[in-house]
Order: structure tokens, then sequence, then C-alpha cells
């Protein structure tokens, strides 16, 4: 099938406008066909050995947000000593999380027993079914742009709260915990980057050529 | 920015038609221009803390690639041994991977530490920076099927032979090797489930609410 140049286009104004979503979620409700368009793009993702090792468990009780915004909130503070001085005040002031504001929270977890142990391209690396989850959230966080609805990963927190409240069984690895809703506006950047937290790394600084560290052939001819 | 209807159908088009390619390799090049938007898509993954601690190797050498290949094989091999006796066989008679025959290889690797020690949401989950470069990962592949690229991740193989031969730090973490070129079709489904190696899970089963496998609240009233 092929692909169009418009439908190029697109495909890469939504990887360039998608954002880590805190502070501009709007309480709107999402429609039920938009979260399962969302939901079957996830599903969609590569994955090792074809395994499909995610589950997704979408949250709209209140009861079961403020648990996890309390969980964060222990995390955060614990996160917040580990800075220095100067940094630790700058960091304290950041919005880091929308758990309670977002309609909907979605865990995406992984079954790294779903289909045995023996598993096609997870023999040598074992961490691939794990990568495979984190595929799904990838694709579930571009289907969510494309829906213009915001996500923020909420990585702020430690798995055992999110297990408690949702009921999680301990051979279930977590992988992320995601807020989803229709937003006041996206932000024409990412936010650490128009905070001045740290620059975009030049693509030439990230891009090497046949070796480590090496620039580009042609390049070195000029 | 808003996306349209339109707009986000291409997305789920290149999402859904998307697939892990390994024997359906054209040797055409890929234009420079085409590589290089590739590329600035995967790095405009979303990175914890902005870290964006991501590198991209393309690799065209064919002294490379048989290296590669070559690792490839003493992987594959070992790997067969871990299978049941009749998987075993199914197993031996899959091709896994088209290292010579795509004209590029890309490694991506992970700097853990490229912004410090201590990172923004990764205080508590330490693998996150990991997944950022894996989000970075599914970017490219995504872009890749935009352009009308196929893209392979080869996971099986071990770390050392790609260390070795792309001559990376002992500090970097490599998260995957893939092969990227034109392709003479795009299989209609995975490879794995046309063969009938795994079924596509019904999203049903995947898919829970309020807690883990919980089915939809408003369903169970009917």
């Amino acid at each position: 099938m092929k692909i169009t140049t418009q439908e190029r286009d697109a495909v890469y104004k939504t990887i360039f406008a998608r954002r880590d979503v805190r502070s501009e979620f709007e309480p709107t409700e999402i429609p039920d066909d938009v979260l399962h368009r969302i939901i079957t793009a996830a599903h969609h993702a590569p994955s090792v050995g074809f395994m499909q090792p995610w589950d997704f468990i979408v949250i709209k009780s209140n009861e079961s947000k403020e648990k996890i915004k309390a969980g964060f909130d222990l995390a955060h503070a614990q996160s917040a000593a580990m800075f220095s001085d100067e940094k630790s005040q700058q960091y304290s002031r950041l919005k880091l999380e929308g758990i309670v504001e977002a309609p909907i929270g979605i865990c995406v977890t992984c079954d790294r027993n779903k289909t045995g142990e023996i598993v096609i391209g997870r023999t040598i690396n074992n961490e691939m079914d794990l990568y495979s989850s984190v595929c799904a959230v990838q694709n579930l966080w571009l289907a969510a742009r494309a829906e213009n609805v915001g996500l923020g990963w909420v990585s702020i927190i430690h798995n055992d709260v999110l297990r408690k409240t949702l009921n999680i069984p301990q051979h279930i690895e977590i992988i992320a915990y995601l807020c989803l809703g229709y937003v006041s506006h996206f932000k024409d950047k990412p936010e650490l980057e128009l905070l001045g937290w740290l620059p975009r790394r030049d693509i030439k600084d990230v891009l090497h050529f046949e070796q480590w560290h090496m620039s580009e052939p042609e390049k070195q001819k000029k």
C-alpha cells in the first residue's frame, strides 16, 4: 500500500506537533469511538515474535486518579531532594503531571509470559518485549495527537502505587501511566525546551556515519 | 495546531500499514533527503527530561553489514536450540533479517549520562531514558513507512558484535539495529500472523476498564 506525499506530510506534522501535556487538559470527555481508535492504533504496534505483550487499563474513576496523584506527590518530593539546591527549586516549580484534570488515564503494561518462555526475537535480548510495549505507547501517543487529544506520560511514581490502585498482578510489568484529554492548546515546542531547562540537540550531533561519532563521508570531502 | 480528519486518517493508514520487513528489500538507494527526514522524525520523539539520549549510526558499508550478519547467524543458531524440536525446525526456516540486502542499517543507542546523573522523570523509574530511545525507534519506523521505506528490527544479535563493528563505547547502551530500504511490497499483515505462528489478539482481551481484567462498565449493564 502506497503512502502519498500528502499523507506522508500529515504523519510528519503529527510527529512534530506531538507534546507531553501537563497543564492544558480540559474536562471535555473523550468519546468512546475516539478512545477505541487510539487504543487500536496502540495494539498495532510492532511486537517481538508477534507476542503483543501489552494490556491497556482505562481509568476514569476520580478515586483512582486521586490515589495515583498522591503517589506522584510522594515520588515528586523524593525526586526534588535528589537535585542540587538551585535545580531543586526550579524542579519543584515545574508542573509535571495532569493526573486529576485529564479525563482519562491509561496504564500500559507488559505480560512477559503472554506467549510462553521462548519468544522469537527475545532469545538474545531479553528486554525486547518491554520495548514492544513502549512502541505501543508511542503509537498511542501519535494516534492521540492525530485526534487532537493531548497526552502526558507520568513517570514520577512508584509502580507499587499503580499496582495496588489498579489491581495489577505481580507478574505483569508496568510500562507507563498516561494522561489523556482534549487541551486548550498544544505548545509550539517541548515545555522543558521553552523553559530553558535543556536545548534541542543539533541533529548533526546525533547523526553518525559508519562508526560512532564519525561524520558524513561526503561532507568530509568538501 | 489542529490535525484535520484527513491528516488523522493518514496517520492511521501509516500505523496499520507498517511492517517488520525481512525479505522484501530492494537495492535502490535511499536518497539523503529522505533519510534525513526519517532521522529528524526520530529525533523529535518524546524524551524523559528532554534529555534526547539517542544517537543514530547510519551504516552503508558492506564490510560492516557482513560482520553484523555473521553476528546474527551465530545468535540465530543459539536461539534455534532454545525452542522445542518441532518449533525449532519451523523457527529455523523463518527469514528473520535483511541485514546485507537492505541498503541502510541504523543503530539506535542511548547515552544514559547525556545530561548528568539526575534527570527529570528518571528519578524513580530508571529505565525511562531507554524507553525514550525506543520511542525514537517507533517514530523512525513510522516515518520510514510514510516514505514507503521498509524497516526491520534485528534483535537476534549480541550487542558486543554491534559495539565492536561500530566502535560504540562501553558506556553507551545499544537499543536497536534497524535495516531500511525500499521494498518490492509491504505484506497485508504481520508475517508471523500470516504464517500462523500466533494470531492477532482480540482488542477486547487487551482493553480493561478501571482495574486489571475488568470489562467496560457500560457493556456490563447490557
